[in-house]
């Protein structure tokens, strides 16, 4: 058995991990339709003016504004009616002295008009209009290049693709964009006594819990999952799993990572690369490693399932966003009160995992091999190392899970 | 033209939409590990207690524990040791007085003793094992049953599959669960000048937007965005499309759904089902229109870019999570100052885009026709209706896009 040297604190984690873990450099094309939620890499410029023509703001009538000056309900400027111009439609003609064009929303301004009257202001008489209220030059118009003005950037390498910038995207007539590749993660459970979902239990035998919690904090924080499935405590195993997983973006073992004689993951890691830290000052999730091998980092998670999935949230999360090119994670938080005194008193930053009802936090933590401890849990709250209890009706802190 | 009749508050809308939008019916199975962040259909009861036996919780000894009590450091009790045990392996025998067998985290707690010593209050001396510590029966071992009971409900209809749940089902060795499925919702764009993305754009015509920027929210909240392409203005086509688009879970419209003289979605909504209210007291977003159509809520947005997208996460996200069993979407919000004076005099309630920059909220909203004035946004400033301005260094709460 090798016992944990130092136990780290999360800060110190988090630093190496960061100093670790780079942004991939794959890259893909995607048809916009696929491309929300992607990090560009590349950027794009605007190929020509947004709009690309002076157009109408609202549903009117294109007139010369000058026409309109003093204009009112009670003493209205009669223009006539030369042409109706809808969406689409492009006016020939030139709009005249004393004249007007039925204009709807989105329509080009027709050519001699400057101004839009709108269809409230007016009133339709025959082939005439009788406008109430006069308008400058300019008014109801989207100057051509208002939006967006040819060879602006538009969206820029490293920007993930929210909504607004797929309609940005959309409005230059952009049908694909470069990204940067999901990251495949490859996800491996280590245990002798793991079965796959399907068998038939025997005495001592337990089911792969942590590749699915796994595979669900992956795909949601923008990678991609590969189950290489469970694999044997022995040595040869597990270096073999170790070669094949470290061709991927970023490795997560359960499992095999504390100091108990069938836990080879440290040894194995040294051997094929290099352990950078072994052992967290965090409660649950003490005998969690992270390393690099072939230049992949991979984290050692623990095997008890809570464990497992309290660090995939703290440590894990972080470095799939930084690997994925995504901002960080924005923290869900609430303010509650305890519903209880909870006692902590390991000498760990402990994620205590609670359930929230009428603004109480109702403690669900079992034990650190319980996952109903997560499957029941709304948050948790962390108990800071040098804090021994938290008291009933204190306000604490709850990070939302989910 | 059709003008509008009273336009209503956000409030009276979201009310109409609630009363019209119901949670879907149709089921799927699915395989746990396609199954994050999908709705249950079904309750699910453990089939069997989780552990399914006692377990040591700790590397170490099992013992009985009456023959560890008065051990010390100085004063150590000494036991013959009977067996190594993995997680995994059963041990056959069982541990006699003055016993021991060596146990692994997870390992079954062999028959005979009562509790696990840790490793690090023992000594190995050859075959035996000196144990420098006491233990009460019980300690560090995880009894049967104790995360879960054989008939305990784990996760029950109508809750979405958190990572934590989706371990409670693999620890029951569940491979597939009924999910409800993703609705499927109908993107139509309206308008003659509204032009496919590989298209070369004619004078007068812009490329589709809104069928991007509303499928990309359609995906993320949920549910399966089907785009049924650009139909022009004429009435024979928005109805044909209408037809089609009812046979969906739900549906959106972009542009026709104003009171000019080609907006037919009114007049086509009210004679193959109900309108249920046109016209918001909201800027942007005042053209938009909400009913049924052979049982199918169908949502018209206005053409404007920004407007559609604004009232997208306005109304339609919350009618979408409905629709898919999702919680509400939680809104993300932050304090800050407003870096300029923004004066609003519509006598509506006005979202308001900004880019945040050191606490500072810039105002980004050009027209209500600009596509960047969402690209650019960070999020957003409500402006009550009864509000005209909102003074430069004011505090003001930004809802985050993105």
């Amino acid at each position: 058995m090798r016992p944990f040297k130092r136990l780290l604190s999360r800060e110190e984690a988090m630093e190496i991990i960061k100093v670790n873990v780079r942004r991939i450099d794959r890259v893909e094309r995607v048809r916009l339709e696929e491309a929300a939620r992607r990090v560009m890499a590349e950027d794009v410029a605007a190929g020509f003016d947004v709009p690309p023509f002076d157009r109408a703001a609202m549903d009117g009538y294109a007139v010369r504004a000058e026409d309109t000056y003093g204009a009112s309900t009670f003493s209205p400027r009669r223009l006539k009616l030369v042409g109706e111009l809808h969406a689409g439609d492009q006016f020939d003609g030139e709009v005249g002295p004393g004249e007007c064009v039925q204009v709807a929303t989105g329509s080009p301004v027709p050519k001699g008009s400057d101004a839009v009257v709108m269809v409230e202001y007016t009133r339709l008489d025959g082939g005439h209009v009788e406008v109430q209220s006069p308008v400058y030059p300019g008014a109801n118009i989207s100057p051509k290049g208002e939006d967006m003005r040819e060879g602006e950037a538009v969206v820029k390498e490293g920007e993930w693709l929210t909504p607004g910038k797929l309609g940005a995207l959309a409005a230059l007539g952009v049908e694909s964009v470069e990204v940067y590749a999901r990251p495949i993660v490859a996800v491996v459970s280590t245990g002798s006594e793991v079965r796959p979902l399907g068998d038939q239990l025997e005495p001592g035998q337990i089911y792969d819990i942590n590749s699915y919690t796994l595979s669900s904090v992956i795909a949601v924080n923008g990678c991609v999952p590969r189950r290489l499935g469970i694999v044997p405590d022995n040595r040869a195993n597990i270096k073999k799993v170790l070669h094949e997983a470290a061709a991927y973006d970023l490795v997560v073992f359960s499992g095999g990572s504390s100091v108990g004689s069938r836990d080879f993951l440290y040894d194995v890691v040294e051997e094929a690369g290099e352990v950078l830290f072994h052992g967290l000052q965090v409660k649950p999730g003490k005998p969690t490693l992270f390393g690099v091998v072939d230049g992949t980092p991979m984290f050692g998670m623990p095997g008890y399932p809570t464990s497992c999935l309290s660090n995939a949230i703290v440590f894990l999360v972080p470095a799939l966003r930084v690997t994925a090119g995504l901002p960080p994670r924005e923290l869900r938080q609430v303010r509650a009160r305890m519903a209880a005194r909870v006692v902590s008193s390991s000498g760990r930053e402990q994620f205590l995992t609670v359930r929230l009802e009428d603004g109480l936090a109702y403690p669900v933590f079992k034990k650190s091999g319980a996952i109903t401890s997560m499957a029941r849990a709304d948050g948790y709250i962390v108990i800071p190392v040098n804090a021994d209890t938290v008291e009933e009706g204190e306000e604490v802190t709850v990070t939302l899970l989910g």
